[in-house]
C-alpha cells in the first residue's frame, strides 16, 4: 500500500470514528466546539475566561489535548468546568478515536456544551473531524496579521475565528482590518470576534455566540 | 505494512536523504540553521533583522518553508539574502527531500551560512532531520511561559532557544525566568538567548552566537 493510500485510509478510519462521536453527541443534546490555534494563543485563557462568564445553570465539559502535561486540564478544573485530559505522548493533533476513548469518562447526558482544547497546532487538526459542530480557530495579534493567508485550510474549516490579545494592539504593527480581510476571502461565512480573554473585551459576544449555537443545537 | 512500520520506513528514508544534505553542506563549507517555532514567533523577522547585522562579506542563503504563500522569501530578499521558497502544499513540517530538492537552485560554494525556515509548527518539524548543523527554535514572550514543558520534543533536540518580543515583556505576565529553567531541565546543554528581533535587543548575542558556530563548522 504506497504512502497515500494509508493517508487516505487514516483519514477515512477517523472520519468513520468521527461519525460515531457524532452521533453520541447528538444523542446527548450537546454542542461540540473544537478549538484550534497555535502554541500560545491563549485557547486556555479564553476557556477560563468563558467558563468564568457563560450564564449559572450551563454545565460544560472540557476535554484538553496536549502533547505533553495536564497543566491545562488543572487550569479549567480550577474554574468549574468537569473535564479530561488527552495527552498525545508527542502527536500533533487529536484523532476522531482519542476523543471516543475518553467520553465514557464524561458525563455528557444533561451537558450543554464541550469544548475540545487541541493541541497547539494550526495545521494538522484542521484536517481531523472530532465529530464536533464546529470549529473555532482562535489567533492572537501578536502573530502577525499575515496568518490567514499562510495557514488556510483551518480557515477554510472553522465557523468562526476568534482574534485574541486585542488589549496589545497598541504595542504591535498588527494590522487587524487585514487579518479579517484574508479570513473573509478564505471563507465569506466565517463569523469574525476581536476579544481580549485576559481584559474580557468583546467576550459578552463571544458568550452569545456559543449561546445561539447551543439553541441552534436544540433546534430551538 | 503496519502504520507503525510505515511511519518508521518514511523516518528512516528521511534520514538517509538528511545524510546526502549534510555531505554537500559539508562540502560547501557551510553551516546550515533550522529555524523552528510556532506560527508568529517571529522566524521571518528574527531572520531579516540577522541579515541586517552580519557582517559585511558573510554571504547568506535562506531556504523559507511555507504550507501556503511566498511572502517570507520576498522579505528576506529584500534584505539582501539569496533563496528559495518552498510551498509544503498543506505538509506541516519541511523534509530532507523538500530541502534536497531545491539545492540545485541555490549557490552553495562561498556562502558561509544557510537559515532554513521551517513551517511554523513547533511539533512535526522536531522529527524531521533536514541535514543541518543546529535546531534554532525560537520561541516568543506573547506565547506564555509554559511552552518548554508542553513541547518539550523540540527543546531536546535544539542547540539553542531564541526567546523572541522581550520588548513586550512590560505588557506581559510573562516569567522568562520560568521558561528559561524549563528549557534547562529539558536540555541542559541549549544556550538561551533573549532577543527582540524588531527592536534589536539581543542582537548582537544572537550575531556572535552565529559567527562562533561558522567558525567551529570551518574548523577554525
Amino acid at each position: 500500500m504506497s504512502k497515500v493510500d494509508i493517508g487516505k485510509k487514516m483519514l477515512s478510519e477517523n472520519d468513520r470514528l468521527a461519525a460515531e462521536n457524532r452521533v453520541r453527541f447528538a444523542e446527548a443534546g450537546l454542542l461540540v466546539l473544537n478549538l484550534i490555534s497555535s502554541p500560545g494563543s491563549g485557547k486556555t485563557a479564553l476557556l477560563e475566561s468563558t467558563l468564568d462568564r457563560l450564564p449559572d445553570g450551563v454545565r460544560v465539559l472540557v476535554i484538553e489535548g496536549d502533547v505533553s502535561t495536564d497543566r491545562d486540564i488543572e487550569r479549567v478544573r480550577a474554574h468549574g468546568a468537569d473535564g479530561v485530559q488527552i495527552n498525545t505522548a508527542g502527536g500533533c493533533h487529536l484523532s476522531a478515536k482519542m476523543v471516543g476513548k475518553v467520553l465514557p469518562d464524561l458525563n455528557l447526558d444533561g451537558a450543554d456544551v464541550l469544548f475540545v482544547e487541541n493541541v497547539g497546532n494550526l495545521i494538522c487538526p484542521s484536517t481531523y473531524d472530532l465529530g464536533e459542530d464546529a470549529k473555532v480557530v482562535l489567533l492572537s495579534t501578536t502573530e502577525g496579521d499575515d496568518k490567514p493567508m499562510k495557514y488556510p485550510a483551518i480557515f477554510h474549516e472553522s465557523s468562526v475565528a476568534v482574534i485574541n490579545k486585542i488589549d496589545l494592539l497598541p504595542h504591535l504593527t498588527y494590522d487587524i482590518e487585514r487579518a479579517e480581510r484574508e479570513i473573509g476571502v478564505l471563507n465569506a461565512d466565517c463569523d469574525i470576534l476581536r476579544v481580549s480573554a485576559l481584559k474580557g473585551t468583546g467576550m459578552d459576544e463571544w458568550i452569545a455566540w456559543i449561546l445561539r449555537k447551543m439553541k441552534e443545537k436544540r433546534g430551538e
